[in-house]
């Protein structure tokens, strides 16, 4: 990695390598699984095949991102892989659970496997293994990288964190939107720096760093946690109020299923809004979130968070490499005032 | 460990043991996922108490089998309860598919997180993300074990591997029971070999003598692997000639539910057999199974393979101590003869 590197072109080149070896490391793995029978090859394919279509690799940039800022050195690529599979199989029992039809443009897995194997519960149950096989291999990718093995102990650790973090975040969401819980904004950053702040932003670059050698754990969940609800704050907003052409996601999704955004959480502080959001209308909803200072607040906040995490970026110890401080810095920016 | 000490004997301490300290493991776990939401509580309790709710602790016992046979010293606890909580994954997931009310003389976990969160779907995802967070919490057990970094990190590379030869397992299973795909002797035995032996036997043992630093995984495979299949036959045999209240489970289960176990294959071999299977009489089906030599040949089946399990037991090396060489003996009896 040459100084000059910044972090929309270390997402590029980690993009394109990231997607060759993949498709490498998981073709015996396929063949050994359809060698057992065409249906475990079907359902080994439809992992393969969601975890090979797309996905901008910010994960694994992240990873690489860690790994380098803390002075690495040698190839953090297994680590990159095991994120990007780990995205895999949270990728593939989320889809089951809300139920969706299309996930990075194409079939989600078990829409797939329910016509593959002819049967809706017999896919669906199949979804729920191949999610299960790519955490699998997941650990396994982890487990090749080649450094000393009280780094690679670290970032198992910091790994396991992710896996136990993301779950109990999937969990208080989904049972939120279902059982009417109020949004309110802490329980809604709970939430994102569980479910999204842990593996998107903090777990990634701890895995990264921990490969590296590197022990300041805290000062990084400091950066990454305001980072990763910012991401998160971010997404809510586009998904109400971005461009479909450019997130490549239906507009109002998340209103129409319910889903407690933060957006929600400001648009429900008052009665009003309140009433209006049990009201389910869609139109009047995201006028109200404009008109109401909803979404201005949502935007603040991500100010706030993106100021937040700069100042602990300026904290980080001088174990940090300056490639690492300017990359970091890249990040911020892609990652909380990006478009989509 | 005394040298005295004998399979049964291990094993009876390991169960006090293992449900002492997996109590208290999972206490401040339970208590953490309670403080995000109420909902997440219900969740982790469900597994929690799945975990603690009976079981054997055989697998456990086997990990501190491997342990103390190649000469571990310290303590191998964290990778007892991490192998334990994989079962709980496992379990979670399993039943759910099979749409099995009971386990272990409770409700399964989906079954009481239906009524919990009083919604069929959400229970179903919430029992889905209960066991991915026990996946979870296994992963983060297995890595407190206090032995050296790289007996760690050969151990994390047994326990990845069970997690994928076993969701291989489940997933050839599965389908070829609702495909009706043919029963044929090797492809049963392949499918034990997958989804028994690697994490009822072999890999317990790997991940044990991984931790005490040995090196012969080849041999031991060799072991776990014939075993485990005997393990299963016997399963097989239980379920439809044992006597349910030494088993503890209802009998001819599996015939009702179409599992295409060893007895079928043998079964049917001929198409008076064939034919009888497709009819779905159960009484005429275990007559038949008992006429036509089904049974014995898989009772002739277990005693080869318990032969060949003790022939590569004889074949592993020095590296072996002599009360381990005994408990491994000790483990071949109780796995492969027992009546419950």
């Amino acid at each position: 990695m040459n100084d000059a590197m910044t972090f929309p072109t270390l997402l590029r080149d980690v993009r394109k390598r990231v997607d060759e070896r993949l498709a490498e490391w998981l073709a015996p793995r396929v063949a050994t699984a359809a060698s057992i029978s065409a249906e475990v090859g079907v359902a080994a394919e439809a992992a393969r095949d969601l975890s090979l279509r797309g996905g901008k690799r910010m994960r694994a940039a992240l990873v690489a991102t860690g790994f380098d800022a803390f002075g690495g050195t040698g190839d953090c690529m297994p680590a990159m892989l095991a994120i990007e599979l780990l995205q895999t199989y949270l990728l593939i029992h989320d889809d089951w659970m809300d139920d969706d039809d299309v996930r990075r443009g194409g079939k989600t897995v078990h829409v797939l496997l329910r016509e593959r194997l002819g049967d809706k519960s017999l896919g669906d149950s199949a979804a729920i293994l191949a999610g299960d096989l790519a955490s699998g291999w997941a650990q396994e990718a982890l487990l090749e990288c080649d450094v000393p093995a009280t780094n690679l102990v670290r970032a198992m650790k910091a790994y396991a964190r992710i896996n136990v973090d993301v779950v109990c975040g999937q969990l208080a969401e989904m049972t939120a939107s279902s059982s009417g819980a109020s949004a309110v904004r802490p329980f809604v950053e709970t939430v994102h720096a569980l479910k999204t702040a842990s593996y998107t932003v903090t777990g990634p670059l701890l895995v990264g760093a921990a490969l590296a050698g590197a022990n300041d754990a805290a000062g990084l969940e400091r950066f990454g946690r305001p980072l990763g609800i910012a991401f998160q704050l971010r997404d809510d907003l586009l998904g109400t109020f971005g461009d479909p052409s450019a997130t490549g996601k239906p507009i109002h999704n998340d209103i129409r299923q319910g889903k407690r955004t933060a957006l929600v959480a400001e648009l429900v502080r008052d009665a009003a809004g309140a009433k209006l959001w049990a009201s389910r209308d869609v139109d009047a909803i995201v006028k109200a979130m404009e008109g109401s200072g909803a979404k201005s607040r949502v935007e603040s906040r991500v100010r706030e968070l993106l100021d937040e995490a700069r100042q602990a970026l300026s904290a980080l110890g001088p174990s940090l490499s300056e490639r690492g401080r300017t990359l970091l810095e890249g990040a911020v920016g892609a990652l909380g005032e990006r478009a989509s």
